[in-house]
């Protein structure tokens, strides 16, 4: 069966020939073939305004980015045989980086498979399907994760708020096989485990597997703290790298248990201690009582989910910031990082230096990176490198 | 003996209370503090348009940026004892990051003196000043290090072309005690040998040692192709970390002499071949003989000195990048650095994209980062942050 094509208006093909993957519904030539006959889902042949094919795209009608080009080959549509395909493409560079079954094995655009990430945790698959257009695959998805990666288990996390944007339910389902409550992970030689059947927050990130090595090692002999602590990723490394003490900061009791839990499974004795509460609050409230910390390690949510609230977004970074540097002694690292698409490595690093000048203090930048390389970016959608992190030196001004 | 005063004209003072440290020509109130009056190397307390003090500078008064803030504390004039404070503060740093003596000391602005580098080889300091303003100061300068590092030698390696720009003259010479022709170094626990006393090119930059050390991860049991290979900075980490070849590729015969002396030193045999001569003829030699590489690592010099040559630069990048692309085996790894300021991390995503679109490859953005720690980089002052590196994967187009 040929597929229906959708036509572009002149022009509205640059992006594509650049190596992006999106359309906008506003790029559509909807004379020659209107959105509204399609449903979300349906392929197409994208074709230029003078009718030459592009590729093959999946729709999302209703939505502003209204679709996705998940092949360049017209002759390759998108069924289980393009996904495995993809799915052995994103394989053989996991295996290429790491020795066990610890990563993340898709990262949507960034591994050519739009609106999809996959998390691999031993045998157990934790998938997130992100764009309206994917949802209706995912009877031939988990067929092709069956056949690659043959897990145990294979969750079905799609209970991000994100979907609501797209118009997609939210919900948590086990999709394949078991999948236990808390799932046992491998990071930098570290045994973790991870609570994922919880609804909301909890879980793991990947992404920061290298930043975290490195964080580490600034933190021997020093007493440190560990802002949106989570389930204790980067302070448990931080007391195996020696440090005096870590305080660890988090606002959800479930995160601080797995963490105390975590700790237990290391080994890390009396040095990590917990304090949960509003974690602006917790901050100010050690301000107040005059504690210092000579390595404070922070790793909050993102805070700008959407591009409107870039500015709400920027001041609650700036805020942070400064609750940060005000607690650090006199010779200070502080290391922090920004989930936030839309907030850019000059931003932040401009917020920082705006913080650091109002509390009169001299800021050095140490290191900046990104995502760890198993969330591969795609260089045409900057949407994809979304995790920046930097290593700052604060210092007295002078 | 009071300092004169340099008075800045209305708003002029923005960049300096925001951060930065320079001083542009026309940002002066000429009438109230003709420039003319001062010589290269005075000092001056900076004022506000409303004679408000803002902190002491070091003038150029006959280049664009004039002046440069070396102090924001009026009573802490530069004299030998601020320069002692700041290295010291540099050096506690370098002494937390490393565990030997082999590092870059002091980074410019990024350490708060600036137009100064300092790289440190054991017992031994290669000193560059990259300002006019600095340049009257050798001798303070010269005494401050031997008090905080007591090195056994001391070069002035005052041979960069960009001292032509400040109208500073270049040379070579030994400032102080005995400076080897070789200079022994550790990075990431292997020994080089650097030639330092030769002009132009050839020395070590400390600023790519966590990058190495990564670049090395990908090399096991692959082929690789060290482009602009220098004296083995990164072939001789890769033969090290398993790869099958290593060919290095470099315009200098020097370097290549240096490269298997350091090969020697570190052991490694057969595994490491030279290939002399021009780096682009080199890689069309290899295409033409259907040569295919897993992996390859380029670090040219920096293609884009000043802002005006960004065009010419970029095609330089981009020529080279679609060089080494069309080398590299089906699925394979671009390791790529930059070295020029004006050239930003968006920019070379996107002439990456370009060369690979070009080419009609897929590619995958892996990693991204800078240069080291000890290469602190100021937040206002985008020029101190001039490395990007990247690490790239490219796949059949799909």
């Amino acid at each position: 069966m040929s597929l229906p094509s959708l036509r572009l208006k002149a022009n509205a093909d640059r992006r594509l020939r650049s190596g992006h993957l999106w359309l906008y519904s506003n790029e559509i030539d909807t004379k020659l073939s209107p959105l509204s006959a399609f449903k979300v889902g349906d392929q197409a042949i994208v074709e230029n305004a003078a009718g030459k094919p592009l590729g093959v795209a999946l729709l999302s009608p209703q939505t502003l980015v209204c679709a996705r080009l998940v092949s360049r080959d017209i002759e390759h549509r998108f069924d289980k045989s393009l996904l495995v395909h993809r799915l052995n493409i994103a394989l053989s560079l996991r295996e290429r980086l790491f020795d066990a079954h610890f990563y993340r094995l898709v990262h949507g655009e960034g591994d050519l498979l739009p609106g999809l990430e996959v998390d691999r945790f031993g045998d157990t698959l934790v998938v997130q399907i992100t764009a309206a257009c994917m949802e209706p695959h995912k009877d031939i998805l988990l067929e092709a994760l069956l056949q690659v990666c043959k897990p145990t288990g294979v969750l079905w996390r799609n209970d991000a708020p994100t979907r609501d944007l797209e118009g997609l339910e939210r919900y948590l389902t086990v999709a394949y096989g078991d999948v236990p409550e808390w799932l046992q992970l491998l990071e930098n030689d570290l045994v973790y485990n991870a609570p994922m059947l919880q609804k909301k927050v909890l879980g793991w990130n990947y992404d920061q597997r290298f930043n975290r090595l490195q964080a580490a090692a600034y933190c021997t002999d020093k007493r440190v703290l560990s802002v949106y602590s989570d389930v204790g990723s980067w302070a448990i490394p931080a007391a195996l790298a020696g440090a005096s003490e870590v305080l660890c900061a988090d606002a959800s009791p479930q995160a601080l248990d797995a963490l105390e839990n975590n700790a237990q499974l290391n080994e890390i004795g009396g040095t990590l201690l917990c304090a949960e509460g509003d974690v602006l609050e917790t901050l100010q409230s050690l301000k107040a009582d005059e504690e210092r910390f000579d390595v404070i390690i922070a790793d909050p949510p993102a805070f700008i989910k959407r591009k409107k609230d870039l500015k709400s977004g920027e001041a609650g970074y700036r805020k942070l910031y400064e609750h940060c540097i005000r607690l650090l002694s006199r010779d200070g690292i502080f290391i922090c990082s920004s989930r936030s698409p839309f907030f850019s490595e000059e931003s932040m690093h401009s917020t920082l230096l705006a913080a650091a000048r109002h509390l009169d203090r001299n800021i050095q930048i140490l290191e900046q990176s990104g995502q760890s390389a198993d969330h591969p970016m795609h260089p045409a959608i900057p949407e994809t490198r979304y995790l920046k992190y930097t290593v700052c030196r604060i210092l007295p001004n002078s």
